[in-house]
C-alpha cells in the first residue's frame, strides 16, 4: 500500500497521550491517529480493564482491544509508583495533549499537569455531569430509548447492542482535541474539556426532540416497533423469509412503492375511505398499519431475490436485513475501499476498516494495533531522549514494562 | 445569560454554508455553530424535505427542525434558477466551507466550486461508498445490529430508535471540517471529504469487532437480550415493577453485587459446582443465566426505591430505566447545567441542550433556531455586500425568500 499523502494525514506532527479503557477514549485516540497524529496509549503494567475484553481468539487474545487501538503506540508503566507517574507526566508534557476517561486521578488532573505544561489540552470523559459513574448501558437505560425500542406489544426495556453513546462520545472527544489544537495554534493557549457520557446521550436525545415533545406537547414517543416515526418506514418479509427495511421519505418514493406493489389504486381508495392525504408524510405515518396491510401482500408473494430486483428499479430507500456474518460472507467488506487486509499480530489477518472519512479520494487505512508495552523503550527514547541503559534501569525497577 | 468567553467559542470567525436535510449534516452544522462558527443553512424556498418533519406542535411547526438547527442563520433561495444557484455559490465562496448531504448536484460540486474558491473545504455526506442511496434505517438493517437486538427468543429484526449512524456521521463531519480548517490554516490548501453514511456504520461495527470475530473465529454475535456481551451486565425488575440495568465490569463491582444481593455464599457454591472462576469477566458472562437466577430473587423481593438505595451504597454500575417523560418530570434536565431555557419562536419555551463538551468550565448553550429565510437579507448584506434594494429585487424575482 502506498503511503497516504500529507493532505490525508492532516494531524501529522501532533503527539497525543491516551490513558483510557473500553470504547469512547480509545476510539477518539484511534481516530486522531488515523488523521495522522502520533498517539501513545499509556497503560498500567498488565493492561487496563479492557485488555482482555471479549471477543477473544482461541488463544485468549482480545480481538476487541486490537480493534479499538489500531495504529497506536503502547507504553506500559507502573501507575502506582511516583516514578511511573512522573514518567507518564513527562510524556504528557512533551506531547501537550492528554485524552482520558480515567477521571479523578490527581496525578494526571488538569491542575497538576498544567503546572508542568501550561498550554496543555486536557480532554476528560466522565460518566455523569454530577460526578456520578456511568457506562453506555446504564446511561442508555436512564434516558428513555430502551422503553421505546422493540415490538410495539413488548412491555420490557430493550437495550441497544451498539454502544452508541460511547461511539458518539469518542468522536466528540476527537472533535474537542482538534478544535483545541486549532485554538492553541492561534492563541498559544491550552484547553480543559470535560465530556460526561450521559450528557452526550442527553444532548443527542434533546437535539432529536425526544424531550422537547414532552415539554411542548405533553406527549412522549411510543413504542412503534420497526416503523420510522413521522415517516413511512416499515419492515416486510418475503415468501422465503427474507426481511427488508423500506423507507419512503418523499412523494416520489411513496408513489414508486405503491406502483411496485401494485397498490396504487388500493392506496387511492384507502385515502378516500379515510379522508387521508398521502402526499403528506404525517398522514402516511398515521395510517402506516393500513398501508402496511396493503403492501404486505406483495412482499409475502415474492421471494427475497424478486423483491430486491423490484426495489432496485425504483427510487424507494430499502435494504435487506443482514447478520454480521452475511456482511462478511457476501463480500461487502472486500468490495469496500475503506476495508484493507490487516495483518494483526496475535490475532491474524482480516479485513479492517480505516477512518470513514474519504479525504482527497482515499480512506486513511487501518494500521495494526500494538501489544501492551510494545513501544515503551522507543517512545521513552524518542520523546524523552532516554538511553537504552536508562530504559533498562526503569524496566528492572518495575517502573515500565 | 452572559456571552461565553472566546475560549469556549474557538471557531469564532469561521463561516460555513450548509445545504442539508434530516439529521447528520444539520447536526454537524449545529455542532460547529455551538463551537463559535457562523453557520448559514441555505434551503430551497419552501424548505428542504425536513422542514415539516415530526414531531410537530399543535400549530404544525416542526419541533424536530428547531432541535437540529439551533443557532444557525437561515437563507432561502431558488435552487433551480441560475440566479439562485449563483447566489448560493457566492455565499459558499465567501465562507470557504460547504457541508452538504445533497450529493450529486453539479452546481455545488467540489469541481464547480473550487473554480470559484480554490481553497474550499467541501464535506459531503452520501449514502453508500458505491454511490447507492441509504438512510440511517436502511443502513442499519444492512449491517447486522437489528438481528442481534431484542429478547433472545425473538427471531425478527429489531430496529434502533436512535438514528445512531446519522448522529455518528454528523459528529465525524464536524470533525472533518475542523481538521480541514486547521490544515488550511497551516498550508493554505482546501480539502475534499466524502463521508458515506454506510461507511460510518461499517467502520464502527468493524472497530467494535463485530466483523473481525466472524473472520478470525468463524463465529458471529448472537442475540443475548439485555445482557452485556463478554461482561456481567443484566436488567432486573423490582417487586413494584421498576426495571434496572446493572453492570459489573470489575471484580470489586461483582463482589459488591453479590454482597448487596446476599448471594456471596451461593455464588461461591455455584463457582464450585460449575468449576467456574468468577474473578474472570468471561466466566461471569458465560454463566450469566445462573448468576442472574441467584440475583433475581433479591430484586423481586425489594421495591424500586429499596433497590436504588442499596445500589447507591455500592460500586456497582446501575441505572433505573426511564421513559423520556420520566427524564423530564423528574427534573433531570433542569438540574443539568448543559440544559438552559430556550425561548424558541413558533415552538415555545423549553429546556434545550447545549453542546455536550464542557469547555473551560461551561457548556456552549443552546440558541434558538431561525425560521426559514429569517436571515436572507442580513446574510446577503453582510457576506456579499448587497444593498437592501438589491435584495428587494432578488426577492421580487423569486430568487430568494
Amino acid at each position: 500500500m502506498s503511503v497516504a499523502p500529507d493532505a490525508a494525514r492532516p494531524l501529522t506532527g501532533v503527539r497525543i497521550v491516551e490513558i483510557s479503557s473500553f470504547v469512547a477514549v480509545p476510539l477518539a485516540g484511534m481516530t486522531l491517529g488515523q488523521l495522522g497524529a502520533e498517539v501513545v496509549r499509556v497503560d498500567p503494567i498488565g493492561g487496563a480493564a479492557d485488555y482482555h475484553r471479549w471477543p477473544l481468539t482461541g488463544d485468549g487474545e482480545s480481538i476487541y482491544w486490537a480493534g479499538l487501538n489500531k495504529g497506536k503506540r503502547s507504553v506500559a508503566a507502573d501507575f502506582r509508583s511516583p516514578e511511573g507517574q512522573d514518567l507518564v507526566q513527562r510524556l504528557i508534557s512533551d506531547s501537550g495533549v492528554l485524552i482520558t476517561n480515567v477521571a479523578g486521578r490527581q496525578w494526571h488532573s488538569y491542575d497538576t499537569l498544567t503546572r508542568l505544561r501550561p498550554d496543555l489540552i486536557h480532554v476528560e470523559v466522565s460518566g455523569r455531569a454530577d460526578g456520578g459513574t456511568g457506562v453506555d448501558y446504564t446511561v442508555n437505560a436512564g434516558i428513555g430509548f430502551p422503553m421505546v425500542t422493540g415490538p410495539a406489544e413488548f412491555a420490557k426495556p430493550v437495550n441497544h447492542v451498539l454502544p452508541a453513546w460511547d461511539v458518539a462520545c469518542g468522536i466528540y472527544a476527537a472533535l474537542a482535541v482538534v478544535t483545541a489544537l486549532r485554538h492553541r495554534d492561534a492563541t498559544g493557549r491550552g484547553q480543559r474539556i470535560n465530556i460526561p457520557l450521559e450528557n452526550v446521550a442527553l444532548a443527542t436525545a434533546g437535539n432529536l426532540s425526544f424531550f422537547a415533545e414532552v415539554m411542548v406537547n405533553g406527549t412522549a414517543r411510543e413504542r412503534i416497533g420497526n416503523s420510522v416515526y413521522g415517516q413511512y418506514g416499515q419492515d416486510f418479509t418475503s415468501s422465503d423469509g427474507v426481511s427488508f427495511m423500506i423507507v419512503a421519505l418523499t412523494g416520489r418514493h411513496f408513489r414508486d412503492l405503491t406502483e411496485l406493489t401494485a397498490t396504487t389504486k388500493a392506496v387511492a381508495a384507502l385515502a378516500d375511505t379515510l379522508g387521508a392525504d398521502f402526499t403528506d408524510e404525517g398522514e402516511r405515518y398515521r395510517h402506516r398499519d393500513a398501508l402496511g396491510g396493503l403492501f404486505t401482500e406483495w412482499f409475502t408473494q415474492h421471494t427475497g431475490d424478486e423483491i430486491a430486483a423490484g426495489l432496485s428499479a425504483t427510487s424507494v430507500l430499502w435494504e435487506r436485513y443482514r447478520t454480521f456474518a452475511d456482511v462478511v460472507t457476501e463480500g461487502r467488506l472486500s468490495a469496500n475501499p475503506m476495508f484493507t487486509p490487516l495483518d494483526q499480530p496475535r490475532i491474524g489477518q482480516y479485513l479492517a476498516p480505516g477512518l470513514p472519512l474519504e479525504i482527497a479520494g482515499a480512506y486513511p487505512p487501518a494500521v495494526a494495533a500494538p501489544a501492551l508495552g510494545d513501544d515503551t523503550a522507543a517512545v521513552l527514547g524518542e520523546w524523552l531522549g532516554m538511553t537504552s541503559d536508562e530504559v533498562g534501569r526503569l524496566t528492572e525497577s518495575g517502573t515500565v514494562a
